[in-house]
């Protein structure tokens, strides 16, 4: 049997070493247009920042380890620019000496990845601008920020390897500024925890640009640029990142008359294969059907690409028998020293898909409160109001993020249910998690909500309570006088059982604490005693650090 | 309704609290002979080694915080002496006055949690000899190693608590020796992962024996202590802690008529309702089934009692409607630099209760290798060879145990089986994971066995190969001339494919390389190409750990 793959990174480089360990004697070519193979294309970020100072950590192989390891023949450098399914051939570009040739198949992959998306913006192809995706791209920005003078830089889009670029060029002392076409950066959030992480952003120096797209880029005498937002501003950099997004590099796979999805990714069935059955497809080239939200989307990501490679090799030598069942989108990104993740679908993304869903945000301590270190992070997950299903979940803070993810994601890729939460047994120690683990707790309050223990209300709608309704901050007066939200009374909870007679049986009595702990308290108390009462989610801290904040901006702009 | 509580600390306070926030009426009494209500005992140790500085960090409530806020009435030093289950009531004993009296109940809770064994060694009851069990303990011990010069201290038993007490006693300078009388430290943990776990302690300068109790402790006339060990050895000492193991505080229980267990718990159902249906019972003092052994253990972790107190405070109040599933035994300790973590059934607990599995050793690495900081992190798993069910994992290593623990916990908690580990959705970037998260590779590796495309041998078996077998290292020639198993041939992997010739038909090649990855290629070319091979399981890393510092141990000794 020969096997080609065509693209020698992530999916393709691990189809290609799974297919050897399975078919000693088969002939497999991998194809790659670039001088480099299944190289650490997710730390080019870092290696661009210093912080991976070392450009050989960045290469795993090399075509001549492949050859020796693998007995598998890598053709750098070289382009595929047709396929023909019906003779099971492709056309191959050597780049160097500019001569074509062809190359027959028994089984062709498809892992040709995505490619940056360039809108025909004036200025775009300037010099000094530069997309991120590959070894050559970094080179050339590594060498500009080596050998001119960078003080600014602007990053275009606030994506996965925009907010990584940013990092990274303000960790080389570069003044940055973010720019984001949508009205929130990191869009695999809700607006509420983006928000969180622009300020983030802003306190280590960084300037945000949300619902403000690139107008054009402006090359100055000096060598320097001007930039022209959409809504008019204008100011001068000297470096810009593109990362406005990808789309899947699907055109060879196209002109092949492959099914290409509404999304623009080669269409894949569950065993890799596209709809010509000697031609698979695996990594961000494909689109699939998300398991949360049931559209088709591409996946953007290194570890599902990763395991669809051993998948689609499996199912190559053995036949169709190895199922993909799908990525739920699980990611993190570090933005200083806050960490940031989220698994399955947001609340904007099932609003989207009229998914009907609670969201329920909790705050957490990352490790045994009395333990040092123990810092709190935010969690905000979303499940179906009927069968309790995890739909989703958001989790940002100092420390212990990436372990919540991880458990989430396993709770989502099973369609669990917030009971589940519940009784995660998380390895508690008080170096490491507390008695009632973060991942608990959110399953607690889910499980509260769910059985009409505690009914609860958003931030969102406490920015509309006006006058009329009766807002009753349940914290200390102390808590109460260094800030509340406009029009909230106050009646500590540990005074309320004693201040009944002054609380009103007819109208609904808004509560919150600063997480929500002692709201709930609250609730339970005027609950049993015929109170109407709706807990907020998330309490005042996090009200604050979102909704509050919006406010405090809209009232600084009248 | 009223409800009796005894025992104020993890199940008891969690129970209580809940009760209250479901029945805002109901007159609820909590006894707590200690002094303390609802403190971390699980920071006792931290405190004590100074890691905790401020001793009121390990208070969450106190009596009267329980009063204002949960309206719940804290009866502190006070004994609950004796339970009439026929007329519903308790005789309490006021350690103060020395009074007695009564209270009646409509439902008891249980949650005497367990007592510190001390068994009859000459010399247990001196001065300077302590267990660690509650904050009383914590201050005479705290007390001593502040007002004496204690240069020396012996803990006995090398389970959590013990353990923990090493650490921190080191911590603060104190020499320390640590005595188990079974044949390794941390049973929770196989021995081959306990013999990792020793080395560690040895490399912090704790000298550690095991396979040797404590036969005796000698007072010497200037205040020191000489101890003798089973094996006749002797030392001097000034400092003791026993924490030689606990049993379920059943006192009560059992005098009541309550049902107890085969290992000394109070027998629960599901409901946590003990066989008198209105006395229930939490936390240490019950035993359960496990759900991975089946047997009926009891459970000493703060988690599991959590979560018992809620569903236990559910159930009194709203009827037996929620069940509590059992513990998988999710622990973790911190061991100096290595964290250790465990979840599920142990190889040997597995062997005792005649359930077949296979074991399979992993390594991997705690993030991208070419991100700064990444360490290699050893996960040992055990599955069904049949159903592939997870069974238990062992993980130890500098950073991110805790996460895969929490992500195997879940595993096992589900029953679900080792391909889905392949499956797992890890949050990777850089900073976090890789792309093949180390739980990923170690279903990988299960998955191979599983399919039988890779048999492996495991490093007991390394011992007993002997001259007749053919053992091949395929690492470097560098490699092997640093050290390899003996016995071992060497042909480099890269250099096999040529070298096929040179190999035996006639019998088993048993394999091996640094961690079992490139032992795998290896195994599955000689596979294709008609030999009969094994590959070690964890590589030479694994073997050399543990194995191959018993034979060591054994060399020096002859």
């Amino acid at each position: 049997m020969k096997y080609i793959i065509i693209g020698a990174v992530a999916g393709g480089a691990s189809t290609a070493a799974r297919i050897r360990r399975l078919d000693e004697t088969a002939e497999i070519i991998m194809i790659e247009k670039g001088d480099y193979v299944s190289y650490a294309n997710c730390g080019l970020p870092y290696y661009i920042g210093d912080v991976i100072q070392d450009r050989n950590k960045l290469f795993i192989q090399d075509a001549a380890s492949f050859k020796k390891r693998f007995n598998i023949e890598v053709k750098v450098k070289t382009e595929a620019i047709e396929i023909h399914p019906a003779e099971k051939k492709v056309s191959l570009l050597d780049l160097d000496t500019q001569q074509t040739y062809t190359e027959s198949y028994d089984k062709l992959v498809l892992s040709t990845g995505a490619v940056p998306i360039k809108p025909p913006i004036p200025g775009i192809h300037s010099e000094n601008v530069f997309t991120l995706r590959n070894v050559h791209d970094t080179d050339l920005v590594k060498s500009v920020i080596e050998h001119k003078e960078v003080k600014h830089a602007t990053v275009v889009g606030g994506g996965f390897i925009g907010i990584e670029m940013m990092e990274n060029l303000t960790h080389l002392g570069i003044k940055t500024r973010l720019i984001e076409r949508a009205p929130q950066v990191l869009t695999f959030l809700d607006e509420d925890m983006a928000q969180m992480a622009k300020s983030e952003m802003e306190a280590n120096g960084v300037t945000v640009d949300v619902n403000n797209g690139l107008s054009a880029i402006i090359n100055n005498a000096d060598g320097s640029k001007t930039i022209l937002l959409e809504n008019g501003t204008t100011f001068k950099t000297d470096l810009v990142i593109l990362s406005i997004g990808v789309q899947p590099n699907h055109f060879l796979a196209k002109a092949a008359g492959l099914e290409i999805g509404e999304k623009g990714g080669v269409l894949v069935d569950e065993f890799m294969q596209t709809s010509n059955t000697d031609i698979y497809a695996v990594g961000d080239v494909i689109e699939f059907h998300h398991p949360v939200c049931k559209a088709s989307y591409p996946i953007y990501l290194a570890g599902p690409a990763n395991k669809q490679g051993r998948i689609c090799a499996n199912n190559i030598v053995n036949g169709n028998t190895k199922k993909f069942k799908g990525s739920v989108s699980t990611t993190i990104v570090k933005v200083f020293g806050k960490t940031i993740g989220a698994t399955g679908s947001n609340s904007r993304m099932l609003t989207h898909h009229n998914i009907k869903h609670i969201t329920s945000v909790t705050h957490g301590s990352s490790n045994a409160g009395y333990y040092p270190g123990a810092t709190q992070m935010i969690i905000k997950i979303a499940f179906n109001p009927k069968t309790g299903v995890l739909l989703g979940a958001q989790v940002m803070g100092d420390k212990g993020v990436d372990k919540r993810i991880d458990v989430f994601s396993i709770y989502v890729q099973n369609k669990q249910i917030v009971e589940d939460l519940m009784e995660f047994e998380q390895a508690y120690a008080p170096p490491f998690s507390s008695a009632k683990d973060p991942v608990n707790m959110a399953g607690f309050v889910a499980n509260n909500i769910m059985d009409k223990v505690m009914p609860i209300f958003n931030p969102i709608d406490a920015l509309q309570i006006g006058e009329t309704e009766y807002l009753l901050d349940v914290r200390t007066p102390k808590e109460y006088e260094e800030g509340t939200i406009p029009n909230a009374l106050n009646i500590e909870l540990d005074e309320l059982r004693n201040q009944l007679d002054q609380l009103p049986k007819n109208q609904t009595i808004y509560i919150f604490c600063q997480v929500g702990l002692r709201g709930y308290l609250a609730s339970r108390i005027l609950m049993q005693n015929g109170f109407d009462v709706k807990n907020l989610s998330g309490g005042y801290k996090y009200w604050k650090n979102t909704y509050g904040l919006k406010l405090e901006t809209l009232e600084t702009a009248l």
